[in-house]
C-alpha cells in the first residue's frame, strides 16, 4: 500500500483580470440593480434572465472591439463539435430570445435584464473581465416614443440609486444624421454598397473623387473624440497620429477636407437643442448632398434630425429639459451596429484622476436603436431600442461621491465565556434574531476572550453580550457597545465615560429590549454625524 | 463593388441544457433569493459574490460525479496555457477565497452566497446545466454549534420562502459514524491506507479477511438508498444490479455479510433521536470495532455519535425539535469531501410524479461539514459546514405547491387613439408612475386599435386607458377595468354587467384616483376569490 504521491498544492487566486466581491460591496450592487429594477419595471417592462452561455453563432460577431470580430469572448468546443461562449452583453441575447420565442411574446416585447457579462480582454487596472450590465430594451417598436422613453427611464433610474439632478446629463444623436454628413461627403458606407450596379458603375465616371472608407473606422475614430480632442480626430482620420506612449495609430486616410467636415459635425453642439438642429441642417446642406438626394440617398440625413427633434420635444413635454436631454452631436457610440437615435449618460461631477487631475467622472450608460439584430436570426428586421447601464461604473462613481457605505453593520455578537454552555448561548441569539436583530454566538475557538473581542471589531460589531458563570447565577448579562466604546476610547473625557458607560448590566430578560435600543441610539448618533 | 456573401442565419436556440427564464419566474427567484438572504444575513453571514470562472487548478477534483474527475466543468485554454472553468458550485469557490484572503477576512469567516453555477453534464428533461444555488457556510469553526446553527438557519430559510413547518424535516447525519461502521467491517478506508506500515504489515497476516474496498463507491451506492431502497442498495454493494432500463450495474463488490451490516446502518433509525442513536451504538459495537479501538482507529464512530448527538441537543434546545430535525442514518450525501456531519432537508408533502404516482417531492438542500477544502491551498486543516439550497428544485416545490404567482400583473396600458398626440399620452404614463403605477403607452404600430387591446391583454394589463379626440375635447378618458372585463365576460348576467360596468368615462385630472381605485378593488377581489 504505497502512499499516493500528492500533486502540488492549487495556487489560492482568482483569475487574471477577475475579482471577488465581499459584503458591503455585494448589497451596494444589490441595492443598486434593485433601484433600477424598479425603474424599469414601474415603466412596463418585464424581467428576462436568459442564459449566460449562447452558441458562438448567436452571439454573432457584435463585439464591441470591432476590430477583433470572434476574439474577445470566452469560448469553448463542445464535444459535440458546437462551440459555445458565455455572453459579452445582454443585447445580443436578447435578440436571440426575440427571435426563438418571438411567438409567444407580446410584442412590443419590453424587457430588462441584469447580470454579469463576460469580456476576454486583456485586464488592466479597473478593466475586469466579468462585470454587471443592467439593461432596458423595447423590441418591436419603431416608434421614437420608445427612444424617448428610454432617455426618460436612464434619467429617473440615475435618481433612484442617488446621482442628483444636475449631476447628470443624458446627451442623445442620431446615427442617421451622422451617416447624412458621411454621404455627403462622398464616404463610402452601406448605403452605396447596396446601390445597383448600374449606378455604382456610373459612380466610377461621375465620382472618381469619391473616397472608399469604412464607415466602421470612422466611426471608432469619432467616438475616441472625449479623449483625444478634435485634434487627435483629426489625425485618426486622415494620417495617423502618436498616442500617449509613443506607439504611432495609423489614419483611417480620409482626405483633411473631409475629415475637417467631420469635426464640424461633431463640434456643432449649440446652446441650446435648437441652434444644434439649425446647425446639423447648416452642415448636411453641403454641396454634394443635394446631388445624392436625387438618388434617394440623401433623406437619411433628414430623416436622423427629424427624430432627434421628436424625441426632444417628447422628452420636453413630458419635463425631460435641457437641463437632463441634451443633443449632442459628438455622441456616436462605438457600436457597428445602431441605426438611429444614440444616447450616453454622463456624470458631470468632476472628480480626481490618478494623478491628482480633475477630470469628469463621464459615462456610465449608454444605448440607442438597433434595427437589424433580430433580423439576423429571422430574416425579418425587427425595430429595437434600448439602454445599458454600466452597473459596476455607477458603483464606483457613487462611492467616488460618497453616498456608498464602505462598510455594512456587522451582528451583535454574543460571546462564549463558557463552552458548556452553548445552548444558554444559542438562545440568546435565538431571540435576538426572533426581534429581527443581526445576531450571532462566537464560533471560533472561545479559549482567548481577547480575540472574541478582536473578532467582533473586525466584523464591526454593534454590540457584543457576556454572560459568565457569575452573571448568569445573577440573572444578568453585560451588554458592550461596540461603537460607542470606540468612540470614546478615542476622544471622550472623564465625564463622559462616566455619563455614558459603553458596557453594562442588563436583567438577562431584558437582554432584546436593552439591545434594540442600542441599536436605535447607534443609529440617532450616525444620523446626526455621519462621519 | 461585388455583394459580400452573406452567411447562413444563425439559429434562435439556447444551447442544449440551457434556457432562458422570463417575468414571473424571475421576479419569484429573486423574491425567493431575497428571503433567504435575509436569513442568512440576520444569522450574521456575510455576502460574498465570487468570480463565475475559476482557474481549473482552483476548482479541483471535486465534481460530485467522482467517476469522473476533471470533466463534468465547461473549461477552456487561455492564450496563456492556463485553463479556467466556470464554477460547479458555490463551496469550491469558498474555499480557495477563504485560502487566498484569510488574512483579511475574519475568523470564523461566515458568508453566504448566491448565484448561477454550471455542470457540463447531459441534458435532460427538468435537467439544466446553469442552476441557482444559496448557500450559507462558516469556516474557521470546528464546534458542532456552527453545524447546529446551519440545520437551525435551514429551517428558518424554508419557512421564510412559504414552506411551511410539518412540510419539510432536516435529516442529519454524520460520516464519522459511517466511518466507524465500516472500519468495524474491515472495509478499507483512508484510515487504515494511512497506517504504519508495521501495521499494514501485521494487516496481511492478522486480517487476512479484509476487504480492501473504495469507500468512496460505498458512499455513493448508499446515496441512493432513496431511489432504490434497501433491497437494490444489498445488489448494488455486492454483485450489481439491473435498472430499470435494464442495463446491468456493477457491484462494489463487496461481501453480502459486510453489505448487509451497511444495509443494517442506513436502516437503524429508531422511533426517536435517542432510540437512533442507541441502535447505532449498538451496531458499532460489532466484533473488529474493540480491536481497532485498540490502534486508535475505531474512536471515530464513537466521536460521530457523539457529535449527533452534541447538534441534536443544541437544536432541541432552541426549539428545533423533532418535527424539523431527525437523526437518520440514511443520510450520506454523496460528496467524498464531507468529513463529519452531513444533513439534508427533505420536503415531506406528496406530489405526483410524471405517471402519475404519488411521491414525496424530496431533498431541496444538504450540506455538511468539510474539514479539508481549504487545506488544499494552504496545506492548513481548516474547519468549515455549510448548507447549499437548490434554489431551482425549492422554487418547483412551491410551484407545485401552489404558492408562486404564474403570472405577474401587468401594466396600465395607455393607447394610442391619434399618434400625433404621442406627447399627452406621455404625460398620462407620466402621472401614473410618479403614482407608483406601473404603466406605459403602447409602442407598436397604434393603427389597429384591437391590436392594443390584445396587446394589454397577452400583459395581463389590469386596466387601459383610451382617449380619442371627442374625449380630449371633452376633458375625459375612458377607463377599462380589464380585469373585471374579462370576468364580466366570462360569467355575467346582464344585471351584473348594469351594475358593475367594466369601463367608464372619468376627468382626465381625475385619471390617476380612478385608477387606483380599480387596482384596489381588483386586488381585494383577488383576495376574496384567489382562484
Amino acid at each position: 500500500m504505497a502512499k499516493t504521491r500528492k500533486s502540488p498544492r492549487p495556487k489560492a487566486e482568482t483569475p487574471k483580470g477577475f475579482r471577488d466581491y465581499f459584503g458591503a460591496d455585494v448589497a451596494a450592487r444589490d441595492n443598486m440593480l434593485r433601484a433600477i429594477g424598479e425603474v424599469y419595471h414601474r415603466y412596463g417592462f418585464e424581467a428576462l434572465e436568459s442564459s449566460a452561455v449562447e452558441t458562438v453563432e448567436a452571439l454573432g460577431k457584435f463585439l464591441p472591439d470591432v476590430e477583433r470580430p470572434n476574439e474577445g469572448v470566452f469560448a469553448w468546443e463542445e464535444e459535440t463539435g458546437d462551440w459555445l461562449a458565455l455572453r459579452y452583453d445582454l443585447t445580443a441575447p436578447l435578440a436571440r430570445v426575440f427571435a426563438q420565442h418571438r411567438n409567444d411574446l407580446p410584442s412590443p416585447y419590453r424587457r430588462y435584464a441584469m447580470g454579469p457579462v463576460w469580456r476576454n480582454e486583456k485586464p488592466g487596472p479597473g478593466r475586469f473581465r466579468q462585470f454587471y450590465q443592467c439593461d432596458a430594451d423595447t423590441v418591436g417598436s419603431a416608434s421614437m416614443a420608445a427612444d424617448a422613453e428610454v432617455c426618460a427611464m436612464l434619467c429617473d433610474a440615475l435618481e433612484a440609486v442617488g446621482i442628483e439632478r444636475g449631476d447628470y446629463v443624458v446627451r442623445i444623436n442620431n446615427r442617421k444624421v451622422l451617416n447624412g454628413i458621411l454621404e455627403g461627403l462622398n464616404v463610402d458606407n452601406e448605403k452605396t454598397r447596396s446601390l445597383p450596379s448600374n449606378f455604382t458603375d456610373s459612380l466610377d465616371t461621375k465620382y472618381s473623387d469619391w473616397e472608399f472608407v469604412d464607415p466602421e473606422a470612422v466611426l471608432r475614430t469619432i467616438d475616441k473624440f472625449d479623449k483625444v480632442g478634435a485634434e487627435g480626430v483629426l489625425e485618426l482620420l486622415t494620417t495617423g497620429r502618436k498616442d500617449q506612449s509613443g506607439a504611432f495609430i495609423d489614419g483611417v486616410g480620409i482626405s483633411a477636407q473631409n475629415a475637417s467636415r467631420v469635426v464640424q459635425f461633431m463640434e456643432s453642439r449649440g446652446k441650446d437643442n435648437a441652434e444644434t438642429i439649425s446647425n446639423l441642417r447648416e452642415l448636411m446642406g453641403a454641396p454634394d448632398a443635394n446631388l445624392l438626394a436625387t438618388m434617394g440617398v440623401y433623406n437619411i440625413g433628414a430623416e436622423g434630425l427629424q427624430e432627434l427633434q421628436e424625441i426632444a420635444d417628447l422628452l420636453e413635454a413630458q419635463g425631460y429639459g435641457p437641463d437632463r436631454i441634451v443633443i449632442d452631436p459628438s455622441v456616436v457610440r462605438g457600436l457597428g451596429y445602431y441605426t438611429g437615435p444614440v444616447y450616453e449618460a454622463e456624470l458631470t461631477f468632476e472628480i480626481l484622476d490618478k494623478k491628482g487631475r480633475k477630470r469628469q467622472f463621464g459615462s456610465v450608460a449608454g444605448g440607442g436603436r438597433y434595427d437589424d439584430l433580430v433580423k439576423r436570426f429571422t430574416g425579418q428586421e425587427v425595430p429595437a431600442t434600448g439602454v445599458s447601464i454600466g452597473v459596476d461604473r455607477l458603483l464606483a462613481a457613487l462611492r467616488e461621491k460618497g453616498r456608498l457605505a464602505e462598510t455594512e453593520a456587522g451582528p451583535v455578537v454574543i460571546t462564549v465565556m463558557d463552552r458548556d454552555r452553548m445552548a444558554d448561548y444559542l438562545a440568546m441569539v435565538g431571540e435576538l434574531r426572533a426581534a429581527g436583530i443581526r445576531a450571532e454566538v462566537y464560533l471560533g475557538n472561545p479559549k482567548n476572550f481577547g480575540n472574541q473581542l478582536k473578532y467582533a471589531d473586525k466584523r464591526g460589531s454593534p454590540v457584543a453580550v457576556i454572560e459568565g458563570g457569575n452573571e448568569k447565577d445573577a440573572g444578568i448579562v453585560q451588554i458592550k457597545d461596540l461603537i460607542l466604546g470606540a468612540k470614546l476610547a478615542e476622544n471622550a473625557t472623564h465625564e463622559e465615560w462616566k455619563a455614558r458607560p459603553s458596557q453594562f448590566e442588563v436583567p438577562r430578560d431584558e437582554l432584546v429590549a436593552r439591545v434594540l435600543e442600542i441599536l436605535a441610539s447607534q443609529q440617532s448618533d450616525k444620523q446626526a454625524d455621519p462621519s
